[in-house]
C-alpha cells in the first residue's frame, strides 16, 4: 500500500527506466511495468517501489509484494519473484532520490492569503505561497518561491532564502537565513538568549541580547525547536545543518556544514561545532567547548570538554566511546550473579 | 478554599449522597451538608471535598478543614472530627470522578469564531466550538462537538473524531484521529520525521515522508509535544495513550493501549511499545526496538535493547531495574569515607 | 561591529561619562571620545564598548579594537592603547547596564492592531501593544505598558501586570502573572497538568486541574518551556525566577525568589524549590521534594531526594557533587590502561 492520497497524492506512474534514472540504479530486466508509488518493504504491494538495505530489512525482502525493489548487488538474490530488481550502491539514498519521483516537495502556490498582515515595506518575492495569518514585520524580504505556512511570523528586518518553508506557527526573528531553509511546525529562531548576570543581591540583570541569526543554505529546524539569537556577534548554522524537533541551540552558537543534530539535544552558549559533526538524541554539550570535524556525540551523552575531529564521545559527563562502554561492563561484571553474564541486558 | 471561580467556576453545591454515587464511595453518616467544590487537603475548607490515598497525605488529614474527605478504609479513624468519610477503595480515583461532578470537563459552546479560516470543502460536525484564528484545510472533517482553541490548525485531509478538543496553537497534519481526542496547546501532531540519507560527500537527501499519523480514541498529546508522522506506513499511538508536555514521538513509532510517556520523553523512530507501557520523565528510546506490554523505562533512562513485557528498567544505557540500584550502590560503598554509608546520598 | 541596525538600532552616541555613570564604573582618562554601540571584546571597533571578565576574556582583551572596555581592576594593564578603561568590580553587570543605555528593552508602543480578538469586557491598560491576531479572553485584565506580540493568546480571568511582554505565539492561561513577566515565544503557560489516575483495566481518567499559575513580578519563561497550572492549589513561580528554553515544570511546582532553571530541566510535579536556587541544562528533579535555598543542580543530573540549602548536586541519580566526582574519576581508573591518567578526558 502506497501512501494515502488523501495527504500524498502521488505522480505518476513511471516506468522502471525512469525510476533507476532518477534512483541512479540499474534495471535488470525491464519487463514494461509501471509503479504508482513507494511503500516500505512490509507494506508495498504490486505497484509500489520498496528499498531494501542492510540486514534488518532482509527477511522483509524475501516476503516482499513490492512491483520493485532497490538492492544492493549482495541483496539482489533475495529479490522474490515477480519483484524487480533495481541494482544501487546505496539503496537508501536511490530510493530517497526516486521516491522524490512521485512525491516531490510540493512547490509553492503562488497567492497570499487575504488575512495575512504583510507590512506595506516587506518585500515578498515571486511566486511565494502565504497562508492565513501569517505575519511578515517591516522590512522583511521573502525570497521568490517561499511557502510560509498558516500562523508563520517573519520579524521586522529578516532575509529568507528563495524557496524557503515556514511551516504552521513557525517564527523566524532578527535572522537572515540562506535558501531552501525549512522550519517545522512551531519551530522559534532568533529569540533573546539567557543571557543575564546576577547582582549580589540576587537579582538577574538582562545582557541586551543584539546579535542575529544566520542560517546557512539548506538549513532545517525542527518542529518546536528553538535557536536563539547571539548576545552581541551571531548564532550560526552552517549549509545543510539539521535540527530534529525540541532541539535548543543557545547564544552564539555556531555549527560548520551539515551538521546532525537529533531531537532533544541541547547545545549551549558559544559552543562550536566543526562541519558534518552528529550529536544524538538527548545529549548536552556545555558552553564555550568546540567539537571537530566529523565528532560524534551519543545519545544522552554530557559533553563538558572539547572533542578532537573524528572523535567519538558517549556518557554522562561524555569520555570517549570505548573506554566508556569497558567501563560499564566492568562495572557490571562486578555485581552480576557468578554465571549471569550472558542474560543478556534488557534483551 | 476551592478553585478560583474565575478561571472554573463549579457546578452545585452537591449532598454527600451524591458525591458518594459518583465516587463510588461509601458515605458514614450523611448529615445533609452540601459542598461546593474540590480542593486539596491542606487547602479544604468546610465546603470542599478533598481525598487522603496513602501515607503521603496521613499528616495532612488530621489537620484538614476539609467538608469531606474520601478515603481508604484503614484510614478512616483519621479522618477529624466534622469533616465527613467517605470510604472508597481508590479515593485518588473516587475523589477524579466526584471531582467531575463539580468541573466536568466543559462542553463545546456550538459556533464559529467569524475569524476563522475554514476550507469551503471542510466538514464540521454539529455542535462544534471554533475559536479566533482557526484554520482548518481542504476536506478535512471535524466530528461533532470537538473543541478548536484560538490558532488551532487543522490540516487538509485530516479526520478528528467526535469530542476532541484543539488546545491554542495546535496543529494536527497529516491525522487520522479518533474520538475525545486531545491536543494540549502548542502541540505538533503529523510533522515531517527526521528522514534522510547523507552522501558520500555529506550532503542529506530527504527521504519523502509519506505516511500518517493514526490516534487512537481518547489519546491526549501534552503541550509542545511533538509526534512525527510516518516515513511510509504510519505513527500510531493505542487508545487512551497519554503524552506530557514536550515529549518526541519519531516516524512509524507506534504504541499499545494505555501507554503513559513523561514530559521530555524521546522515542526514535520504528520502535514499537505493547500495552500500559509507562516510560518516566526524560527517558530515551533509541529506533528500532520493542518494549513488550505493561514494561516501565525509569526517569532518564537510555533504552537501547528489547525490553520484554512486564520489566522494570532504568539508567542509561538502561539495566534491569535490580542490577543497576546494585551496582550504584556498590560503587558509592568503594569510594565513600568509611562509615559514611548512612549519610543518605542527597537528603 | 556593534549591532545590526536592521534588528537593533542602537541609541546614542554617548560618552565616556554618561557610560561609566549607568554601569557604575569609574573612568580613567576622559578623552571625550563617544562610542555608538556595544560588542563582543573580538568583533568590537572603535566605536564600540566591551567588557572583559575573567581569564577566558584575556587573550580577546590584548587584541581588541574597542573604543572602551568594562574590566576588573586585576585586567586593567591588559587593556590595549588606544582603548578607554572603564574599572568595575563586576565588569559582566556593569556591561549589562551600560549596554541598555544603547539598547534599552523597546517600549511598547500603544496601539491595538485590527485583527485582535479582544473580548468586549477585557481590561486593557494604558499604553499597551497589541499585535495582530492576539487573542485576550473574557475578563482579562492587562495592566499599562504590556506588549502581547502576535499570535498571543490571553486566556479569560488573565490577571497581567504592567510592563510585561508576550512573545510571539505565547499563550498564558488561568495565570495571575505580576509586573514585568515576559513570556517568550511560544512558552505555554497554564496547561492542564498530567494528572490522571488509572482504573484496574487500564484506563486513564483525568482529575480536574482546578488550580492557577501565578507568576511573580520579573518572571521569565523562555521559548517554548511549559507550565502546568496546579491540579488543586496553585504552581508558583517566585519574583525573578527565570525559566530558560523547553524547559517543563509540572502542576503545583512551587520556586521562591530568584530561581534559574536553565534548558530543557524538567520538575515534576509538587515540587518545591527556595530561593536563588540554579538547576542547569537538562536536569531532572522528581516530584513531591525539596530543595532548599541556593541548592545547585548539576546539568543532567536526576533528583531524587530532598537537597539542603547550600549543596550542589550531580549526576543520575544525583548525589552530593564531591563525591560522585570521586567516584567516576575512581571508576575510570580501573579499567584505563596503565599510565593513561594524564589522556584527559575528551579533551
Amino acid at each position: 500500500m502506497g501512501a494515502d492520497p488523501r495527504f500524498f497524492p502521488a505522480r505518476g506512474p513511471h516506468g522502471l527506466g525512469a525510476i533507476a534514472e532518477a534512483a541512479g540504479a540499474q534495471v535488470g530486466a525491464d519487463d514494461g511495468r509501471v509503479l504508482t508509488g513507494v511503500a516500505p518493504l512490509h507494506l508495498a504491494g504490486p505497484q509500489d517501489l520498496a528499498f531494501c538495505e542492510g540486514r534488518r530489512h532482509l527477511a522483509a525482502l524475501r516476503d516482499s509484494r513490492a512491483g520493485a525493489v532497490l538492492v544492493g548487488a549482495d541483496a539482489r538474490d533475495a529479490v522474490p519473484e515477480g519483484c524487480a530488481a533495481l541494482v544501487a550502491d546505496a539503496p537508501q539514498l536511490a530510493f530517497a532520490r526516486a521516491a522524490a519521483l512521485f512525491h516531490p516537495r510540493p512547490a509553492a502556490v503562488a497567492g497570499i492569503h487575504p488575512t495575512a498582515a504583510i507590512a506595506p515595506d516587506a518585500t515578498i518575492g515571486e511566486g511565494c505561497e502565504i497562508g492565513p495569518f501569517v505575519v511578515v514585520g517591516a522590512g522583511a524580504e521573502i525570497g521568490p518561491g517561499c511557502i510560509l505556512h498558516a500562523h508563520a511570523v517573519v520579524g521586522p528586518g529578516c532575509v529568507l532564502g528563495a524557496g524557503s518553508i515556514l511551516r504552521a506557527h513557525a517564527s523566524l526573528l532578527h535572522c537572515l537565513a540562506g535558501a531552501r531553509v525549512v522550519l517545522h511546525e512551531g519551530a522559534r529562531v532568533g529569540n533573546e538568549g539567557f543571557g543575564f548576570v546576577t547582582t549580589k543581591q540576587g537579582d538577574h540583570v538582562t545582557v541586551p541580547q543584539v546579535g542575529r541569526v544566520i542560517l546557512g543554505d539548506g538549513v532545517e529546524i525542527g518542529a518546536n525547536a528553538c535557536v536563539d539569537r547571539g548576545a552581541g556577534g551571531d548564532t550560526v548554522l552552517g549549509p545543510g545543518t539539521r535540527l530534529d524537533n525540541l532541539v535548543q541551540v543557545g547564544h552564539n552558537v555556531k555549527t560548520g556544514r551539515g551538521c546532525v543534530i537529533v531531537a532533544q539535544v541541547g547545545i549551549a552558549g558559544s559552543s562550536e561545532l566543526g562541519n558534518y559533526v552528529v550529536v544524538a538524541a538527548q545529549a548536552g554539550i556545555t558552553g564555550h567547548i568546540t567539537l571537530g570535524d566529523g565528532a560524534r556525540v551519543g545519545a544522552q551523552a554530557g559533553v563538558m570538554n572539547h572533542v578532537p575531529a573524528g572523535i567519538d564521545v558517549v556518557g554522562s559527563p561524555a569520555w570517549p566511546a570505548r573506554e566508556t562502554l569497558k567501563a560499564f561492563a566492568w562495572l557490571r561484571r562486578q555485581v552480576a550473579p557468578k554465571g549471569s553474564d550472558k542474560t543478556g541486558g534488557t534483551a
